[in-house]
């Protein structure tokens, strides 16, 4: 996404520190009491500017969300939207993908959602790719036995990859769709992206997909 | 297919037994000896009016090819199309897809095309899928260890459920295209529906995928 420089970020992140949770390492296991229940943990990995994580925390009330962005610039739009949407379930972080392990323990999270993620196209960059071996790795630690990885894309080279990916690791692929706007989904929350990319007439592709058994 | 009735066509297999092999059962585990060479084998299940194996044939002068179709009337086309290929490396079978466990044996077939399959939409008629399970199952026992299937369609149902099919079975997603005339193959035989299908902007989605282990 591109990223415009605010240099009033580090303000705002500062002056919303109950939604935007500095230090989130130190909240490892115990994110349900920041949220004050013990509902469900759904995360959403690159959460962009919100709009997804907001639709989602409206449309199921009784599910605890947390966003994570690594880039400041895009978070503090994300944590506008959910000031806007007046919803008490959602909850920002705004780190790097890579340290989820340090983030959330084993079993902490009921669902992954990865939205259109960076496609990284090139070969050589095949690692950077948020459906790669590593990390499956580790959203399979942190996802309950009988949790869930969400993922949607837009771009046909990523979709094809992760598919494959997801059976060569070993996960199962619950349900498939090569062309999510062609079906009524009325559970369907629109990223921003992926308005603007449907409208186009670009098929949109989602996958759910499970971890068999652990090792 | 529409099949149009040919009441020659009796009369047209009678007269074609070199190709369109009678009583093919009785050929189990002994295909190679009608080829009179140790090439491997490679089936296509509902051959059509036969484009796509004459065209694989021609590609591939050192695979064995065999096509099934169960309509009378639209084998006779298939062997007439072989017959001007000149190819030498195909035979037909005029049977019923549900038959393959008697018509091969253990391990005798080294891939397995499903090109354009019936997609029996209603959910009463899965098991008529040849991606449902039974099928799998039979196509693990007919297939080598290392043998794959590969399966090509324009329905995206038929597909989406496909994976999900291979998924659940325990099968590996070696390869997935979910626009495979978007990229270049020149490998890629085209059927006749493929041709049709394509040409007015469909996007043709194809797995290869194979049998993990056996029990």
């Amino acid at each position: 996404m591109r990223q415009r420089n605010k240099p009033w970020a580090d303000d705002f992140l500062k002056e919303n520190e109950h939604l935007i949770i500095p230090n989130p390492k130190s909240y490892q296991g115990n994110w349900k009491e920041l949220f004050n229940n013990d509902n469900p943990i759904h995360i959403e990995i690159g959460t962009g500017k919100g709009q997804f994580i907001a639709g989602m925390a409206k449309q199921n009330p009784d599910i605890n969300f947390i966003g994570i962005e690594l880039a400041k610039s895009i978070i503090v739009s994300a944590a506008q939207k959910v000031m806007d949407s007046e919803q008490q379930n959602i909850l920002l972080i705004n780190e790097n993908a890579e340290n989820i392990l340090e983030i959330f323990e084993k079993d902490e999270v009921s669902t992954i959602y990865l939205n259109f993620s960076d496609p990284w196209p090139k070969n050589r960059h095949e690692k950077r790719r948020l459906t790669y071996h590593k990390f499956l790795n580790n959203y399979r630690e942190i996802l309950k036995q009988d949790g869930e990885l969400i993922f949607k894309t837009d771009n046909r080279g990523l979709f094809e990859y992760s598919l494959v990916s997801f059976s060569t690791f070993g996960m199962l692929l619950n349900e498939v769709n090569v062309d999510l706007h062609a079906i009524e989904d009325p559970t369907n929350v629109m990223t921003e992206y992926e308005e603007k990319f449907s409208a186009k007439g670009q098929p949109i592709y989602r996958c759910k997909a499970s971890f068999n058994e652990r090792t």
